[in-house]
């Protein structure tokens, strides 16, 4: 998430349509399937891309995973098999899309970001999936492997809930709703912080605080834009109808509307609250220069005048009457008394002590 | 009202609606019916769920209150008994829901957030409700026990008011009312701590005061996370006509869904005002920096060049004739009242003193 | 408009359509009528209520004042004879409501606040103000004595314009459209503050100024709560057919809406302004701060450096040549004088003097 | 533009539909007429308002000028002449109303804000004009003489372009179109002054660049206050169909109402200008606040320590075996000449200076 | 980027419809022409304007880009060839229009921005472009020479894709296509620059990124006004039908107008983002401040005390016994030594060191 720049870089003026063609350095996709249905499963790898063309019009449900949209070549392949068109290809090959669904007279075609919160770099790890539903197979298109879909294979090998006994499109609904439902670690994550963050800046508020702040700042403004567009996305599955997608399956994307709406607010609460710790943290730096500047106020105020006084008597003038006096320097120093206690009341009044 | 990380923590990649198995600590849940006409109340316990059956065709209005929902397995059992959607079932069991209403063929389901304020925390306490309206019953779930409905209860026993002559909608009403009604005791409880915080303030701006107000802030930025969607929950009630309700009982609703916008109102009105007992406070730190810097400069200008003077008369050079001259000690001390006393009628021109 | 506590304090958990019984202190309403057509009026008080009744079913039309809204008993013996619906009795009795409008068949229902500069404590005052309009007559229930009718009770007696001429509902126009147009009223004494807070500001911003910025920010956010719904009710006015308002008087709301629209506008840009002041107040203290920083650092930049040199010449070493040069003192002083000059010359290009 | 009150100073409880009777030392209505066709053009003063009879049924368009809209007995005679609703003629009597258009049956009446910028006084100048369209003549009431309108007259006179071919309808659209196009020549102005300011800003920010972007943001939401509603105005004459503007005119105002979207965008980003503006100012400020701070720092951290070495061997002990020394001086005045020259490298690595 | 004005420079009152008359010092206009079908092209330049009649009924597809905007005699007489609109060509006419689309009769017209990054003066130059779509043609309108549209010319001149196949609908959305594209590059370049300056900011503050910082703000408040109008106008060709686009083409727009969406998600995180990037500066001055009024306190708080010791020993009274003591030096030395160990850590306590 170190990046700002927006993602999308087809070169300009590339024929709309074209795949992006990249330094070809990039690893050969790399395919999985789990083809299903109540009774059976079969679970394998593809390397020979025409074998995927059996899943076309297999009566099980079949799940082909792909992972590296870099593969420009399988990807074109896959394309033709599957019949994809060729905007839709564009925007798999191109990662830093915007998250959206279109609708494909047979195929229903979703983008979205896939959060994952990346422990050891100690930031969110954004990577863009996209889902194509057809009539009874799912493809998902992942920029690199590694997922957060593992609850939903555990589900389809143990039989568990009713996935194994509904259609592609329920399958098409666990895998967003599976993707969704990790924001909310990413929030959790983010939530954490940000308490931590609460306490040290109430405690004692230093530099590092501050970029700690602005960082989660950082990072709340990239999950708005990767969320708000979501939201758009699946209020489209819930209002609209997409022949793709029975009734049955549409109350429950229902559900997972309602948890972007959540993460939405929680995400604009989350804003609300850093802003406020800012507010918190400037006033607690004022606060800290009053408190430095009352210091140096009130040890100046003191000494200076006295310093003065020190400097009169230490005046080689001929004539100063005052030097000769017997107790000369106990008046003096009695007067420094004097000043000091005086000038520490005036403070303590002030509430400056 | 401490955390603020999102609450809806369903493991990511669970079936979806599968209750939420929790570590089963989780005291069982604790039932209590008020079971009604116009003319009879019987109020019970129930330790033995299958007894819960006879509510559900009987015919008076019948009002059960679970306490604790984390003890799914009375959960599903009840979910058994009255038919509830696995969904609604799971909404019920994972605290930190959207307040939100649902329309099942012919039940209606409600999850509010029941605001009480806690005197000794001297903070807000938030426990979710769930609340399903069925034909002649009302089923409650609260978190744990201990709840605002003191007075409906009180108003079933007494036949006080329309309460008992009325079908269940209206019982479903009464609660709802009660809940946003104790809203407003959240705001009059805020808007007096914001009114001592704006007396302190103007008398004397501390840090103390700063966090108080941040704390405030805070607290008003979860309030509006629980209220802006219980605005749309009721707005729904107030425009759909959903036909578990009758038209009598909707206008009712009417009255509860103009609450809702004053809360929403007084929400936005406090933020404000404590924006700007935020801003006040900002410039009264500036300000009092000004005066701490005010004192420090008139005493630094008058009694550095005056130092610097006594410490020209302690040099040691062998000749320099003032030291000898008579009076030079009293034109000496001359000198410097005339400096002081310009000095601070400059600084009385500038408006300094 | 001291409190910024949410008014309505409906004692939680009451039946809904209770008139709140307050501690019965509040003395008794003082009910005033004038009944009036074309050729004739009559003008007097009433205290048995019972009296009431004919103006019910007069030919004349009739208007009926009520001050003191804490009199629930009389309340309900009118809401008896006019058969006032319990909510509508409720939202009379309570003050601090939201601005609405609600339509009972053939009675039609506002709640308003009427707003009024009061010049002894310079602040403003709200007073609610419900408004039922009947077949031919138009109650007023007012908090307390004394509002802004005189006006129209000078046009009513005078026959002035078209009132004495028109129906209820003109009646029930002419006193919407005054407590309006006093809202200008109070916007002109705000814009009047402002100016001059203004001009305080760009001569010399204290602190003083700065309390009465906050005040009148504080001000206006309260009247946004008055002010913005008051719109929507307007709105419905122009926009709704009440078969209780005749289409010549719906007219004569779209003037009414206007100057809400126009109020509004006028508030926004007073909040826009004040913020803009506050922002030059900051600026304007931070200004000072830097010119009194920069005394301070001239005088200790040119006179410490000064100070440290008579110190030098003022140690007692037995062996410091300087000091013993017929001339050293005068070198000296010509060296000061140097310093002091350069030095000066230095800050002027800074800019600093 | 001095003033920030709201103008609408209709007496508050004065009949509606009345004009507003100002103290009647208001100098006479100004009236000037021309009348054309494609072939002829008079052109003329009219003093007997009883002469204005002949234009509401003249088969030319007249196009009637009155300049004093404070002379409300010319007013009122000129409504009666041509029908003006009651309400409408108060709109004209009074300044300071908000943009709107009103149908009034065979009339079309639009209030406008005419904005020139007044030279001299180096400010916008806002007057009120309304325009009345009739079947064959349009009526433009200005609070004084002076108006923008010139090209407009010019057009006529020298038949260029198709306005004396049109009928009213289309005069009507150029005098609207010439109101919004002098907006421009404001907007242009602010931004001459914008960039002025930036430049100045940039180079040195003072107190008086402070004032002046000031005094910019305040005619900033005194224009919006003006356009915002004019946008408004203008949709609806793009987008309603108004019988008394023919389709051919319709098209025109598509093109007006573009340039008030594009006045509304680019105030917009002038507010947003002159936010950004004051924040560089507010940074700059701190900026120089922290060099001013460095330099007395710098000062008092090499000469404090050195001041009082100094002042130690100035004092008076009988024992200080350093004194005595033949080198001691020399050794103080390396010891010093090291502190200074360590504490300037410590200073430079800290970048301070 | 420089200039902040407006650029509708219409005379004010001109008659609508005029194209502007400059001062004709503008160089004439450059037209190049591209013919083609699928099987031939035709490339050429014109510089007798009568020579464009033909293209108008040719039956291939005719680009016809003319640079320089200024040279209204050639406009008038393109117009005529091409029978445009006269509010049309005033509009291709003056530079700085809002981006707009309007349908005249058989001709589609499209005002847009092209905007392309300056690397020698590093900043973004903006060129209104205008389209005009009409049967078998395409009519670009640019204010200068030079523009993005290279790889469109390549893809002619190669037969690349589905251009030369497509009607010349398709020609004009691959130029808009190209224009939009181009958005991208200036975001990225941006997206750079602000990463730098972040990089640089955690570094080290200083005046040089606060000036880039505010340079960066202004070019997203200009890009904004350009790209808001943009999706408006994208979205009219997304949603309406214009008869003048086949439906297939429609498609493709819809891909544009997802870009647009895009771009201005980026412009406005990058809002957020160097509005959080200001937020730091200013927190850091504010650090950076307190640290260096540490140093001040630190040394001051130290020194003036001793210094004031050190004075009064350093006094010339006759009778200071402890002057006359043997070890009198060294317990002063030691005392001094104290005060200074247990100054500093009194400050370590305080954590100012």
């Amino acid at each position: 998430m170190r990046s700002v720049r927006p993602h999308n870089t087809r070169k300009a003026g590339l024929s709309p349509g074209t795949l992006a063609e990249r330094e070809s350095i990039g690893t050969a996709a790399f395919i999985t399937i789990m083809s299903y249905n109540e009774a059976s499963l079969e679970e394998r790898n593809i390397t020979n891309l025409d074998e995927l063309k059996q899943y076309k019009t297999s009566d099980k449900v079949s799940w082909i995973n792909i992972d590296g949209t870099e593969d420009s070549e399988s990807l074109s392949k896959i394309g033709e098999i599957f019949n994809l068109h060729s905007l839709l290809l564009e925007d798999i090959s191109i990662a830093g899309q915007r998250p959206k669904v279109d609708d494909f007279d047979d195929q229903l075609f979703a983008t979205l970001n896939m959060l994952s919160y990346d422990d050891k770099k100690n930031c969110i790890s954004v990577e863009q999936i996209s889902i194509v539903l057809g009539p009874n197979y799912v493809l998902s298109f992942q920029e690199a492997g590694g997922d957060v879909f593992d609850p939903n294979r555990f589900r389809i090998r143990t039989s568990k809930g009713k996935l194994r006994k509904s259609p592609s499109d329920y399958l098409f609904y666990t895998l967003i709703d599976t993707i969704v439902d990790n924001y909310f670690l990413i929030l959790e994550k983010i939530g954490e912080k940000l308490e931590d963050i609460e306490d040290a800046l109430i405690a004692e508020p230093t530099e590092d605080i501050l970029n700690e702040l602005y960082s989660i700042k950082r990072e709340l403004i990239l999950l708005r834009r990767s969320i708000w567009p979501l939201r758009e996305v699946l209020m489209k599955f819930e209002r609209e109808e997409f022949e793709q997608i029975s009734p049955t399956t549409q109350t429950y994307f229902k559900d997972v509307y309602d948890h972007t709406v959540q993460i939405i607010d929680t995400l604009e609460s989350f804003r609300d609250l850093s802003g406020g710790m800012l507010d918190l943290y400037m006033s607690s730096i004022s606060n800290k220069m009053n408190a430095i500047m009352k210091v140096l106020t009130v040890i100046s105020t003191i000494f200076i005048p006295l310093s003065f006084l020190a400097g009169v008597y230490g005046m080689n003038f001929e004539n100063i009457p005052e030097l000769k006096n017997k107790y000369g320097y106990y008046i003096f120093l009695a007067s420094c008394f004097v000043i000091i206690v005086s000038m520490l009341a005036y403070f303590k009044k002030k509430k400056w002590l």
